[in-house]
């Protein structure tokens, strides 16, 4: 297997990483998505490359312990976070890192965004927690994002004093929770500022999360 | 009559959720924009397809009880809340729902918006009220709508720890409303975090309005 | 003269709207620019027209006194109050009127922004004053505006519970002050919220706008 | 020399500017970039000038005193803080000046930004510092610049109701700086207004700067 390999995926992959820059989710060269290739690795940005100077060539194939496989550019510097959430979610296809705004203005305050929006109820089926301070380079990180979604509905975590992780069945599907993760964490911070949002009650919480993720789309 | 029909007004639709994009007001897909056809059904925006992939086509014909009519893409969950509105209220061409980020934060709290700025006035006709909390998918959404804005000069409604769904003659004026109703609670919310901003006398409320809807445009 | 004179200006009309839609200090119509001709009589934005479809043939001559001049479209509604500015203040060339979002929030508490910036001093020279409630249509708003910019080295003012009004030598200074009005108006309000921004002595406020107004620039 | 000389740097500093406007930190001409030459002197924008008139020609060659190299236009107002930093600072290739919005409500309180980001440790190694007031056309704002960097590992200083000066060794690495400034200026500040971001050990500090410089990118 060459590193030009999973040519659809890469380009995918240029094309997520333009979202999240028109999403305004990301600055400079802060912020990552990768996607799990079907023989078990993963695809990856470049370390510290602009987005606008991203290629599918330039993403790099990663073995599950996060080493790079075969020529080509360094890895991000998240991709043992990465590599330890593919190992321990079987279930999860994409993962994305961002220090979007709002998101990583709750993560410094070490505070979970309450769920007081149906929205929030959609896509996170409650709140979205905080996990850890750990340090950048190693697998803390990525055990501090599996260890804090377990037994929570959210996509989305928290970082202490850092930003942002979310997960999902595909690199598309993670970066829509991203998305709605800086969207809801904006508004309920908007909300707050005048005042103290009303609790959605969990039985109705429930009711929005099973419909939103049963019957909602085509 | 098949799904094709109404050519000009599906293309106008995607026109007018291109400009809630442009305007900021929604993310991913939530939100929509629909308008009722001069046969008395309406036209609505597809279940959870992206805004940039909407094409005339897309758009999904409904009868008044919000059933899709023939073959095509599963129409918006919001569209039992929007076929309420449109068989309760004769007046109205078109219906927008988003959860744009000032307006859902007062609808969070529960908090009308109150009617402090001339461009308010001149719109709104006095303050934006907020309806009750209801789940999506049924018709509890819609009624919250039509009983709210009744005795209400306002084409707006909060609905709480929700959003904003707004009316108007055509699916142009609604969007109108939607984007107006997002640019006052946005300056309101701002100048509320400093102080407290000055009313307008009713007397003067009703002055503007009047002026506004009878002697403004061409 | 038909209403198609003053081809050069006519166009930079055009530009100047987009300039304050791409400054985001306008939404849908809300907002408008006008210039004074050669002639003594002015060009104005017409009334209701999106900023998108604005040409420089719909642009509208008036007299002094705020008479559209000829067939074509009905003036902006503000017509009056930049007829009242031209007829009191020979010096002026442009006039712009907004709703910017942090400027109106200033003015809907009928409080001063204070000159707590070196941006602030150069443009403006100290404070950006408020000025008195008014209703659209007549005068009184041209009258406000005059009044209270008389003895103040601002080209801008916030009338209450409305918006803005910058005055300039051209079309595009006016459009300027309203630009560094908004950024000035949204800085100190930002750096207010945590706190009190440190004032700038007058003797140095005076030394900046001095340098700013002669030396700056080519 | 001719004015023409450095066709390359040139061309960069109009890329450069243009990044501080997509980038959203500046507004009309209230900014600047420059770029030490290979022969000691620096090019820097010209005075007064719109973003989108730059040119490469029109960036204006200086001796390492800030006086002008032959025929052009004037150089920014800022060019003596420029010459200054460039004299007493040889590790710095390039030099920015803006006014960007959130760091200049820190610098109009005199407040420095606490290290409580992640990313902010990795760029900055440390608080943002606010350096005094200065007027404006003199050597006092790079004096303040160069002494309030001081034994800091900051490449970013707050000017005291002013704005933001940042160098690096390159024009873009100073433009890197004055992004990322403004990024955790406006995540620091929202996370504030709901409560206390939580601090940063220095030890850990120092880990993520450490690794920051010396590992990240390619």
């Amino acid at each position: 297997m060459n590193a030009t390999d999973h040519a659809q995926l890469r380009s995918a992959l240029v094309d997520l990483h333009r979202l999240l820059v028109d999403s305004a989710l990301v600055v400079w060269t802060a912020g990552n998505v990768s996607a799990r290739t079907d023989d078990g690795h993963f695809l990856i940005k470049p370390s510290g490359v602009p987005y606008d100077r991203l290629t599918p060539e330039s993403m790099v194939l990663c073995d599950p312990d996060g080493n790079p496989v075969g020529p080509g550019l360094k890895p991000s510097s998240d991709v043992f976070a990465h590599a330890y959430v593919y190992r321990h979610r079987p279930d999860v296809g994409g993962v994305v890192h961002t220090h979007s705004t709002y998101a990583t203005a709750w993560a410094a305050r070490d505070e979970a965004i309450p769920c007081v929006l149906t929205a929030m109820a959609d896509e996170f089926g409650g709140e979205i927690p905080v996990g850890p301070f750990a340090l950048i380079g190693g697998e803390d990180i990525g055990k501090g994002v599996v260890d804090t979604l377990e037994g929570s509905r959210s996509p989305a975590v928290l970082m202490r004093n850092h930003g942002v992780f979310t997960i999902g069945a595909s690199a598309r599907s993670a970066v829509k929770a991203a998305v709605m993760c800086e969207d809801v964490a904006r508004t309920v911070h908007i909300s707050r500022q005048l005042g103290a949002p009303l609790p959605i009650p969990q039985s109705e919480i429930d009711s929005l999360y099973d419909r939103y993720q049963n019957v909602y789309g085509q």
